[in-house]
């Protein structure tokens, strides 16, 4: 189901959707639940046993996928949430359960993520309808076109009586892998900070400026470079990346008046990150500053963590400990559907190992074993959630 | 004089060349000197004085300019010849000398530059006839559209009677300034090494990928920039350049798969500059290996650094001090015509401050000054050879 033979890519609301929206469609009648397409294009399955209480287990990831993608970052979220509402057909007391197919949170076709779980939170904005994809069709035109009426977008808000969130997604990094384990409980969704750092200094010729009358912008550029690894290397959980990279004027035999970095730094904990960046600026301007080399900065991004609820994420914490898995916690350094459905009902989120580290790549895969782990475990939070709900 | 108006743009056998070879012939006639346009446009000018003895002291530079140029790259060292021309009919018993204007030196029009020392000192291969300028126009064609034949390069060749060549020059470099000097005698032009170097890591989410299990590629880059450095600045005379820095992808979000440099180094001595290239590489690799980061390496020129004279240097050395001027002795860090004529002729050559160490700009200067302590200099030196010649 995808727009390319051959290859996995399926933008929002692209003609392969349709396919998904069939056979997930089949899969949740199949399964006694009500379907229906909200005006974001989310599929919307949801369960309603008979006795269940007031109360409503929401579950769900996103089937829309980068160009040329795996075949698991979020459609194995939705199917995994299908199999915990085929396992609750055997419980004794089960919960009514609603099983949501984002239709977007890559952010490819409209540079904008998540237009499916800001609709269903009540995070939608109606400039977002005036976005144009790259052959100009609006975020608006797009809705139409594939048979839904964006005015109805406020009816894809969640139902009042939801309790709970939870998400089920591949780790997309190397650190299970790398610990053997199987699923790990989401913490937080990592706060973000991006910014631009310019070094200044003065280019000159590469043969006749000696070494002490030089004002190279690129070594010292070199020298942060180095200080923001060791930066994040001694802080626990933090990330920082400097993946931009421009000398100029970038010739062989010129030494390097200006060297301009991106930094992308991450942590769950938001006053740790800003404390990371205003460090890591200091030490720029110090830097700079020892070598005659001007500094400027430039933020571009302040994201604050987003939380998942501590409740919840115990009780998965319970269920893995129960199914003989180590508790293992982690913050999840990408955002996902949960990062923006935390913000109306307590949200939890469940990684299952990468092998390899690999997403967003056809070499993407999972191990059926972490599945069928992650699916015990998810059956035993289910449970516990049903049984507060009566 | 100049194909832009506004600024000094003065490319081979350009127009603007006709006008430099007809203010200079005509200086060149007012001090009694033969005058011709050699086959690959050098203006010659020599001087036979009366009773001279067998020995010719030939002393130049070029006229040709970079795009956007300064008024003193080459054409000064030509002026500065024809002063001490002139000084030399005030002496009692004068040598022949020659002056020759060379053509093109800095290697824009056709991409290689010392066409026309190459001609005189007999250093022309056929095959850059075959060069082509930006607009398909060959060497041979350009000769030709100037009023020359290329079948008569051979004539160029320097007259079997010269006992020296001596070119005055800035620095183009802010060393002298910097010892607050207004001349050099310079040793040699250094070697140069020229080499690419590519690390090779892994791409990875810079929010999913912990530090500990990155292979970034421009971290490895930047510990050796910083080695670069630091090598460079142990050894005397030693400059070490990272001037290209390429990170792929390149993407703010991605860590930094491959980083490609490029590595500019130089040194008077061959011996040592092949060290520190060995030394560098070497540690290239402990940095790739200790990372788990791959390290290939390619060299793109190796060319042996040319000494001047020791006689002919020693001269200006002893003229220097016979000035009051302390004997400065040091390396050029670039290229020159003398370099090319050292593989005829016993060749020296004379560094003149650069006020701000700017040149290939319009803000090249020289003082007024340095101009009269170098034609001091260069009339000392001049009586003395002449003194050897009868």
């Amino acid at each position: 189901m995808t727009e390319e033979p051959g290859r996995i890519t399926r933008g929002f609301l692209t003609p392969p959707v349709r396919d998904v929206h069939a056979y997930l469609s089949e899969r949740m009648r199949a399964l006694g639940m009500e379907v229906r397409v909200d005006a974001v294009g989310n599929l919307r399955g949801v369960w309603r046993p008979q006795g269940a209480g007031a109360g409503r287990i929401v579950m769900g990831s996103h089937i829309d996928t980068v160009p040329d993608a795996g075949a698991f970052d979020g459609v194995l979220g939705v199917t995994m949430a299908l199999e915990l509402v085929d396992a609750a057909h055997a419980m004794a007391r089960p919960a009514a359960m609603e099983v949501i197919a984002f239709s977007e949170e890559e952010g490819v076709r409209f540079s904008g993520p998540f237009l499916g779980s800001r609709a269903v939170a009540g995070r939608w904005d109606a400039a977002l309808l005036e976005l144009q994809d790259d052959e100009g069709v609006t975020l608006a035109a797009a809705i139409r076109a594939f048979g839904l009426d964006p005015a109805r977008i406020s009816e894809a808000a969640l139902d009042a009586d939801a309790v709970a969130f939870v998400e089920f997604h591949i780790e997309q990094g190397p650190a299970l892998e790398a610990e053997g384990l199987s699923v790990a409980a989401v913490t937080a969704i990592v706060g973000q900070s991006r910014l631009d750092v310019k070094f200044s200094g003065e280019a000159n010729h590469a043969g006749t400026t000696p070494m002490r009358l030089r004002r190279d912008a690129m070594t010292s550029a070199a020298e942060w470079m180095l200080a923001v690894e060791a930066a994040a290397r001694a802080e626990e959980g933090l990330v920082a990346t400097v993946g931009r990279v421009h000398a100029s004027p970038g010739v062989t035999n010129v030494i390097p008046g200006a060297a301009q970095l991106s930094l992308d730094l991450r942590h769950a904990k938001d006053a740790t990150r800003k404390a990371a960046v205003d460090a890591l600026l200091g030490r720029a301007r110090a830097i700079g500053e020892r070598r005659g080399v001007g500094m400027e900065w430039k933020e571009l991004m302040d994201a604050p963590a987003v939380p998942m609820d501590e409740r919840l994420t115990a009780y998965i914490c319970e269920a893995m400990e129960a199914e003989g898995l180590p508790a293992r916690r982690m913050a999840s350094g990408a955002g996902h559907d949960a990062m923006v459905m935390a913000g109306l009902v307590p949200t939890a989120m469940l990684f299952l190992r990468s092998p390899g580290g690999v997403s967003h790549n056809p070499a993407e895969t999972v191990r059926e074993e972490d599945v069928e782990a992650a699916l015990r475990v998810g059956q035993r939070f289910v449970e516990r959630l049903a049984a507060e709900i009566r």
